[in-house]
């Protein structure tokens, strides 16, 4: 059972989940510089008062209050990356938790923080599918293996 | 107060988070798939990428970058799990270390998860309202009456 | 290193860290209610069992399946919060466990939910800007803060 897990807690396993949680997450954070980048370059903004520093005349203000490809491209990738790293690093927490082995753990989350990445570079360049949508399912395997070793160690209903 | 956290982290308490936080998160997951078969059956994608896949006729692939209402439907049902499941799973850790007894614990999970099974179902069949907006509201309340333990076991400002 | 992490759990920098990242979690989740009642005051819904409990006319009832510009605007806000609350969370909780001297901690902390209540109100009132693109700022430099030290105290690759 998941006893121990006070130990567990002090373990090069949770380090290594600490470590990898943070690079994935800090990978996350960066999208949302990235769209205000192709918000600023491509002149496409949500906000009446985010096209007021930009421009005074009442036309061109309007023409940036608008939706561009490449805009939304980064807000999708960014609405994926939390849809997908957040059950990571929840599930992954409560697996470093069970002791399992350092050398699994760690293959674990480096397949994970592969995937993102690759998934990240195929979502913007765009690389031809079925690139993105296999490194998506890379990432959601190990999360479903992470979460079938919590639920087989301590089930408790 | 909090104290003795670390005897709470191998608790039954704690088990029984770890198993139904895993639980509903992998309901949440489970919408990303949901998303991909609608897209496929109501061949409406957003990204041209996608439809290249599909078909090689320019005029088809055009038709199927569009939105299409199931899709959407089942995108918002994902984006309200985002909005309420990842409250509850970090409320619930705080929540599960402040030594609950493990019956109201318990109950606690049991009412989140079910609240959220049901809203799932009451958002895609769909059914009539309010049975979403009640299902969405016990879940709320669950993670308010953890928060408000939390809160007062060990308030430090 | 991060050893005796399962001491610092205990400290009361965690109780700190339990306090501020449920604070900020419940401002996040006002949100929902909020957007439910700007849908409500400027009849602006998504779904059309959601119209059916306002009115039995099926003009009336298609004229509110609209989106508004108010409720889009907390729409945005909810998602913002997501995107940079759950980033808090996961690398507070990390760098709670570094054992961090209380002082800076609870800084970084009060910092954190002070900016991000700040810009809540900047992007709902609206004030000009740059006073929501600083808020957000300050919010970032936090959780990077604090992401540096998870990763300069026990890095694990």
């Amino acid at each position: 059972k998941m006893a121990e897990i006070s130990q567990m807690i002090d373990s090069e396993v949770f380090l290594a989940f600490a470590t990898y949680a943070t690079i994935v997450i800090l990978k996350m954070m960066f999208m949302a510089p990235l769209t205000g980048y192709f918000r600023m370059t491509r002149k496409a903004f949500a906000n009446p008062e985010d096209v007021s520093l930009r421009s005074k005349i009442e036309d061109e203000k309007k023409k940036m209050l608008r939706t561009d490809p490449d805009v939304e491209r980064v807000r999708r990738c960014h609405q994926n990356d939390l849809e997908n790293i957040v059950p990571f690093v929840v599930i992954g927490l409560l697996y470093a938790l069970t002791g399992p082995d350092l050398y699994s753990a760690v293959l674990h989350f480096r397949v994970f923080v592969g995937s993102r990445f690759f998934h990240t570079i195929a979502y913007l360049t765009p690389l031809p599918q079925p690139s993105r949508g296999l490194s998506w399912m890379v990432g959601m395997g190990v999360t479903f293996s992470m979460a079938y070793r919590v639920l087989s160690t301590g089930l408790y209903l």
